[in-house]
């Protein structure tokens, strides 16, 4: 599937970019896989800023982190990631080497769509803010469902409105592919 | 786009099945547009109980049912729907007119698809022993996802293994359309 393939994608490109003593951003901790790679390449020296505003996404994280013995190299922030460059150490600011998002899909619908992307630009602002001169951004942005058709134009449109001279962008936008849709199912009498 | 239409279609279907003082359960909160159709059609005598395992569903649709006057006929509980048997008052059981599930998807990927996939496949006989002679189940699944194809799947062989001579089973499958895959920018220097 696409999707699977754009995380490996964005993993391995964020593998060969980082090394080891990096300090880097996992701006959406979701189920922590990205997290875990992270604090896995930058190794014991390195330190990893990871937020998720779901109490739920930060539990699945730190119990795989601890698993991997990698826990102590994370600092897990329950918190939005559009408050990332408040959150993170003054020390670190200008220091990031690399800040990865997956924005992934809003469970069950539509909303406050506005609101989500207006946080992600704000996000992406403060990455921007707290790069290295060698930093980098990963974002996989999702389409097909409500709020994500615009997130991912305005994340398209943000990448756009970037200085050609100082930053350089590249996009991987996969063939549009059938997929399957969802099905109502009903049970009466 | 099919899975709003999906949406639509699910709660038309339920405000023609529901009469004034029913008895429902939305087994999947998100973030309550079903629970707030649901307390409006079962009115002032009528009950819902919502489920959600993320505390941010239950905050979200309770917000949502006070800013429509309609919270004190809901009971919003944070727990999972497979236990939903066990949470609903035993009076209710045998009383429970319509049970709707909208699966969504899983934020970030393929975590404990077999535990999920358990969960749904729980909760859907929960919701069948819930049931009034009358009552129906209302079922969205998306396939298309890691984790959502299996469990797309599971829910179908559910209904085919389910007693014919008590339950009829509808489905609407629409056509599988093209929809924008993912994409992947990569900002560095």
């Amino acid at each position: 599937m696409a999707r699977i393939n754009l995380v490996e994608l964005a993993q391995q490109r964020a593998r060969q970019h980082l090394k080891p003593g990096a300090t880097v951003v996992d701006a959406t901790l979701g189920n922590g896989y990205d997290t875990l790679m992270l604090a896995e390449v930058v190794g014991e020296q390195g330190r990893v800023y990871g937020f998720d505003i779901q109490q739920q996404a930060l539990t699945a994280t730190r119990a795989r982190l601890r698993e991997a013995g990698v826990l102590q190299r994370v600092e897990l922030i329950e918190g939005s990631h559009a408050d990332m460059a408040a959150l993170i150490p003054e020390k670190c600011h200008s220091r990031i080497d690399l800040v990865m998002f997956n924005l992934g899909y809003l469970p069950g619908g539509d909303r406050g769509i506005i609101t989500e992307s207006k946080a992600t630009i704000g996000a992406l602002n403060s990455a921007l803010s707290l790069l290295s001169s060698q930093g980098a951004i990963s974002i996989i942005a999702y389409p097909g469902h409500a709020g994500g058709d615009s997130e991912c134009e305005l994340v398209s449109r943000w990448c756009d409105g970037l200085d050609g001279e100082m930053y350089r962008v590249e996009r991987v936008v996969p063939e549009t592919v059938k997929r399957p849709p969802p099905q109502w199912f009903w049970i009466g009498n």
